[in-house]
């Protein structure tokens, strides 16, 4: 169809359905790849079959790794007693390149949404309440999504957790952001959480 | 940095340099990845293994392949006679998706420019006046971009080529195009090229 060969049209193919690329952006970058072929591709192809070999949920967190338990989980420099809870693996990455947080981790792999049928036992919620008794946890910090399911999720966590310290991350207005491009609902928490100076 | 392993970030950053591709969606096309791991990471790192050991320029054309000359010059459904010149194989498979050129291709590799030092030489313009000759052939198509430096190669060719028929595909309104959106340069060429009904 394409004028390549049967090769070319399954590697352009597969690699239109990662998200981010299509059909078109496929060809480009089956191009580009051919022509930076030992520097990219071949290293390209070699590291996603490694991966593919090795990777794995850390059986405590959720995150994702090449050991049974993961670097964060298995690390003695993160704080014990702590524990941030995320929705998946890349609200865990966003929250490890701020550098801020020296706890761990638990990733719930979503949010209870009644319309996609996700109750408690679908995600991690059962095993956050296991390491919360079996790690001493004094601190939950809740860092999900502002969205309805996920300040369900939220709450229900909460109720689940009486006892421990159930905090979540405060709302206002972005570093950086204008306040003509927020919309109401940020407007509003930041405005109610407002601090004095 | 992430929280991953040194083979997620290796993967991460090798898979950020695709053209269409960067950091953040690069993380999200990895994690995408890893769940669909037996459908979908473990068949493209396969085939783009495959592609990186084949893949390699028509010695005839410059189509890229996985022989020594590519499957439409070996084809002998191809018509005789006709080249359609191109300037680099996004071009060719452009041509091909259209299914209407039953011809043989030839690829330029870019147009000669002034600023970026590309002479004849450094194109396959001197194979495309060897295969002119050897293939008898009677026209050449140019499919060139309608950018100065296109048509600069264009007409430089056709310079080289006494004695054949060098056309170029028409300028007009694309089809579906509407006149609101065109620029006055495309609209100039449709008002001079018109026809009558």
């Amino acid at each position: 169809m394409s004028g390549g060969t049967e090769e070319l049209e399954t590697l352009i193919s597969l690699l239109a359905k990662v998200p981010g690329l299509g059909p078109r952006s496929a060809r480009r970058a089956v191009l580009h790849l051919i022509k930076k072929r030992s520097q990219q591709m071949v290293p390209l192809a070699e590291a996603m079959h490694r991966v593919g070999l090795t990777a794995r949920e850390c059986l405590n967190c959720g995150n994702i790794g090449t050991t049974d338990i993961c670097g964060i989980c298995e690390s003695e420099k993160r704080a014990t007693g702590e524990i941030c809870v995320v929705e998946d693996v890349a609200d865990l990455w966003a929250m490890e390149r701020s550098q801020v947080f020296k706890g761990r981790y638990h990733v719930l792999g979503g949010t209870l949404s009644a319309l996609d049928a996700m109750g408690p036992d679908e995600l991690r919620i059962p095993k956050l309440i296991d390491r919360v008794k079996s790690e001493e946890i004094t601190e939950v910090i809740l860092a999900l999504s502002a969205t309805i399911d996920g300040q369900t999720t939220a709450h229900y966590i909460a109720d689940q957790l009486p006892g421990v310290s159930v905090t979540s991350l405060a709302q206002g207005v972005p570093v950086g952001g204008e306040l003509d491009y927020l919309d109401d609902g940020t407007i509003t928490a930041a405005l109610r959480a407002r601090k004095s100076l």
